[in-house]
């Protein structure tokens, strides 16, 4: 039987999604608890995920599918799961799938978002939950220069060195910036991402936004294909998995639980 | 001299703001990095807060005093003091003051935001940051119960068995509930807070809030002053020191920094 789950992770404690010898990972804390469940032995439950997010980056609604020869109620998949994981990861809804299903190659788009401090001061209070820029940056500009990044691309120049990608071509659908108070919001839609393109295009778009380049820099770094002649990758920290699509037959749930909590209205020091 | 100080933490690292033995508390942490920046031996420095949160409890708006002799600009007390502390602490803001004042006695009041998940699946992503509570709650119940505690009231219903303080009375100026999407937040801000009292009044809320009591039973125990029959005292990782207020004639700065990230408009799994 193949099983799908839905899992949310504070990625500051982990690995990594992928598996390690150290057992470090996100997929080592969750097969641990699964195999548990369907009291298998561990070398049996084989996770695969949408998104094999970094070591420090986090999920709130990442993918994952197993096969197992179990039969337990849903509860035992979600409470039960949730009782033998980490604090830092649960399993957020299960839906039993189709043997067709694959949680990576079914996916029909990823949704990441880049979260932001501009601010003088570095987070501490969320220090490992955002990134942070200490100079102010200027929208219109970080905007502009997105709008020249969204479509079907070769991304070869926001590529890790170490991406294992047969193509460097995706399609971005979406790629929104918003600021909220001090903190710049990054919103990416695509039918896949490469190795740290998310944290790459962040980095260039901050070059941006600082005044470094004109917002035409994008483009002319998109065309060169050339990782060397692009910002550096930022901060694992402020990147979150926030949405896999899939195609409704497959019958997934759809939303699993609303937001992080908005502290928009934080009382201060008087003066 | 004396000099005032903006604080901000992840508590979750920390046994609490008091200096303890193993040096494992924001205070310990917060005067090394200023005794490295003034010089002076840390024995030297002894700083003064306005609220001393307990282990796990965080802070947005600390406000502390401490004196020195060392004659530094205001960026050797921010960043400086910034390089030399752990990533979940920083110092937001810096002001000489006066020698009468005291982030302690000087303080009106202090506010503090208690941030409870209310969604059957635990917290992950949010672990140590959010408090949880898996059935829904009935806002309106809990505000009618609320209600009742605002003003001056001896508090000893809620207070721990270890607090200090002299006497239990305090005057809670406020005290509102907010629902946003799958998050409850409690706004509390009174002249002073007995140990453990918001974490209590925020489980008794609770109480009402399932259907176990109704409300008119937080009147019963406010009067009561009977801490064992109260509710359980909820999880320090939903509380936050939201604000301290002072007479402007102190000459604070106004606000720190904007808020948190709301993260509001998550992309989520199609179904």
């Amino acid at each position: 039987m193949r099983i799908a789950l839905g899992v949310e992770y504070d990625g500051g404690g982990f690995c990594g999604w992928q598996t390690q010898r150290a057992r470090c990972s996100v997929q080592d804390a969750l097969e641990n608890a699964l195999a548990g469940i369907a009291a298998e032995p561990v070398s049996m439950v084989r996770t695969v995920c949408a998104g094999r997010t970094d070591a420090g980056v986090h999920a709130l609604a990442q993918v994952v599918h197993f096969d197992t020869t179990a039969d337990r109620p849903e509860s035992a998949w979600v409470r039960g799961v949730n009782a033998l994981t980490p604090p830092a990861l649960a399993v957020t809804w299960v839906r039993p799938v189709a043997a067709e299903f694959s949680a990576r190659y079914s996916a029909k788009s990823r949704a990441y978002r880049y979260v932001l401090l501009n601010h003088p001061v570095r987070p501490a209070a969320e220090s490992g939950r955002v990134g942070w820029y200490h100079t102010p940056l200027h929208m219109e500009s970080m905007r502009v220069a997105a709008a020249n990044l969204v479509g079907e691309h070769d991304f070869g120049a926001f590529r890790s060195a170490e991406c294992q990608a047969k193509s460097p071509v995706r399609t971005l659908m979406q790629l929104e910036i918003m600021q909220q108070g001090a903190y710049i919001v990054f919103d990416f839609r695509a039918n896949g991402f490469l190795h740290h393109m998310v944290r790459n295009i962040v980095g260039s778009l901050v070059y941006v936004g600082n005044g470094k380049y004109g917002p035409q820099w994008i483009s002319k770094l998109l065309d060169s294909r050339d990782r060397r002649l692009a910002a550096p990758t930022f901060d694992a920290a402020g990147l979150y998995l926030t949405g896999v699509e899939y195609d409704p037959v497959w019958g997934l749930p759809h939303a699993p639980r609303a937001a992080l909590p908005p502290f928009s209205t934080l009382a201060s020091v008087e003066a």
